[in-house]
């Protein structure tokens, strides 16, 4: 009757395959950072773009300087960025700073600290003759044009999460805008008449919200963007007309709240009737579940208590909104408790607790209203639906927040 | 006479310390995820706010159910968000929605499964009659106020790196706004005649502006601001009225380029006569490195090689920003070596590496013109000045990227 955790997140994850399909966005380099490529990006030029001196120093004929030391006729002088190819004359030393064009004819470059100008000054080269101390190889301190990467290899793979080392070579090499995968637009929709949402005080009876800014936070850090935040009273029209404006600019709405078995459940009233399956999952905080497709467009959705709402979030949305982002999952992990808990049998307990000294605490009570609490705990305590209790010491799995 | 990368970066740190101090933003919960606190936020309330049903059912008199089934009047109907305090006359029960304020003189809920009807009917209470079917204790399905926090405790404390959670519980306490450690603000600029920095094509002996954009993406990546960003070419007067500018809107400058020892080095030439420190760190790549204080502003000056303007970045800066950030550290890491390296005595390499099958493998060549590489790069090699060598195998120091 009531689904497992896994089984509502398999009825998640087909849910989800009616989302948006994996569109690409054409991004410029600079804003691109945290994305993730759609396809492998090649380079258009060679990098290095054109041969150039590695050091700043003479560039030579290294036939000409196999025996030192040796009096060169300087022939000219060449800064970074000279747009003018330059010949060079065998017997002659050209100046050339680090990453200048190197002069034809020229195989080599001798670093300022083995030379000395014998005749002229560095800030007067005419008529200068510069001293080369030292021998260099062919190819010396010269780097190749394409030695770094060839014209139309590939400078960034597909599904690459770009980086400042990434962004720096595609700027290398002159590309401007990159294709990165689309976020996933979320709409997201909390409802209540006790919400206050106005940034007003809230009157005996009521709550200030807290859903709508922990949904969209936890949207924006599992790699999607928020579509629209709003927040509904318990009134079927105001939550019918707030959903389909959602609806209509979203590839997937998140509800809040409004699902549960009493009266003025907003959300089942409302999306019931439009084939919602509203259903109680077998799990601790966040049992009641639903999810619906509104104009062809996925909506799941949570129960109200804030603590169920963000376990709901961390353990059925997350891993699917991070695969579709292409960012790394944050895999369950094993730990040590540090003390003794207790759970309802039947039903899989998500737990508060928190790393300390190797082991995890639980953090207070297993209330879904304990939002500060929530707030001290840095992991879920995962005990399964069959576990009544667990010892100190007990080995768990635990999911990071 | 050349400094070491260690002693370097103590000359950096001192530098930095005439950064602006830990400065204090105000700023909206909804925008805090990733921002630090700069103070503990107690809370202004208790939470919960009031004493209310953890279950929709029915609230009574624990004394009233003690023997059951037993059939009570129902006296009212209180849903989420009733902004009028009711009061519970025992040998009654009162309709309750989860999270509604208990009526006073009620002490227990009992969920609305351990109850039925019979009397009325769930959309007309008028007259209604429910039979509890099971007895609850005082106490039992109620959230007491301030049960999760009490008024004036802390809810978040200083120095805590906002996520949802967090954000979750101020909002839950009606915190419109959070205190947090002001952002680093930290100007950028390139220098060089031989950048391409309009977007268009470049000419030949020119190349595209890579470490604009690296540096604005990594200043990013370690929580700091990026406060302008421009790029200078060879004129020292154009340099020094973008630098003068830069200095009036940053707490911190970075400049790429023009220190080293050749002719048309535009930093040197105006910061040397302002004061600025140019030195060559035992290091490859990035030896040549320069310090300098502007009208009070720290001036970093990195050499302008695109993989020498990042690994500088990565060795003397991300720390530092990330520590004024209150971001965690990226601490060196022990790798085995797949390959055999080698290196320049008397100078300390950094040589691009990437982790394949639980070894980190070199990346292509030392150079520090190779952009492409360091993009398939995920860390830097860290070989010592003393070493010539490393076998396969051989265990090293690596600096994740």
């Amino acid at each position: 009757m009531s689904p497992t955790v896994d089984e509502h997140a398999a009825t998640v994850a087909r849910l989800l395959a009616r989302a948006a399909g994996p569109a690409i966005d054409a991004v410029p380099v600079a804003e691109a950072r945290g994305r993730i490529t759609a396809s492998d990006v090649r380079s258009g030029v060679d990098l290095p773009l054109f041969r150039n001196a590695q050091m700043d120093g003479f560039a030579v004929r290294a036939a000409d300087v196999e025996r030192t030391p040796v009096a060169l006729e300087v022939a000219g002088d060449i800064p970074a960025g000279h747009v003018v190819a330059v010949r060079h004359v065998s017997g002659t030393a050209i100046r050339i700073m680090t990453g200048a064009p190197m002069p034809d004819g020229a195989d080599a470059v001798v670093p300022v600290e083995d030379t000395e100008l014998v005749l002229g000054r560095d800030d007067d080269l005419r008529g200068a003759v510069v001293e080369i101390r030292r021998p260099r190889r062919p190819g010396e301190y010269v780097r190749e044009r394409g030695s770094d990467l060839r014209r139309g290899e590939v400078l960034v793979p597909a599904g690459t999460l770009l980086a400042p080392r990434h962004l720096a070579a595609l700027a290398a090499a002159g590309v401007r805008s990159v294709p990165v995968r689309s976020r996933l637009r979320v709409g997201i929709l909390t409802t209540g008449s006790e919400l206050v949402t106005d940034g007003g005080p809230a009157a005996f009876g009521r709550i200030f919200d807290a859903n709508g800014i922990a949904l969209a936070a936890l949207v924006e850090e599992a790699g999607a963007v928020v579509s629209s935040q709003e927040a509904s009273d318990d009134d079927p029209a105001t939550f019918a007309r707030l959903l389909d404006r959602a609806v209509a600019d979203s590839d997937l709405v998140v509800t809040s709240g409004g699902i549960s078995r009493g009266a003025y459940e907003v959300v089942r009233e409302v999306l019931e009737p439009r084939g919602a399956v509203v259903t109680t999952v077998a799990m601790q905080p966040g049992g009641p579940q639903a999810t619906a497709v509104v104009d062809g467009v996925p909506v799941l959705c949570f129960p109200g208590n804030p603590v169920s709402t963000q376990v709901s979030f961390v353990v059925f949305l997350r891993g699917p909104l991070r695969d579709a982002a292409g960012l790394p999952p944050i895999g369950p992990e094993r730990a040590r408790l540090a003390d003794a808990v207790h759970s309802v049998p039947g039903k899989r307990q998500f737990l508060r607790g928190r790393w300390a000294d190797g082991v995890v605490a639980p953090v207070s009570g297993p209330g879904s209203h304990l939002v500060a609490a929530m707030a001290r705990a840095d992991v879920l305590i995962d005990v399964p639906a069959d576990v009544e209790s667990l010892r100190a010491g007990a080995d768990v799995t635990v999911w990071t927040l």
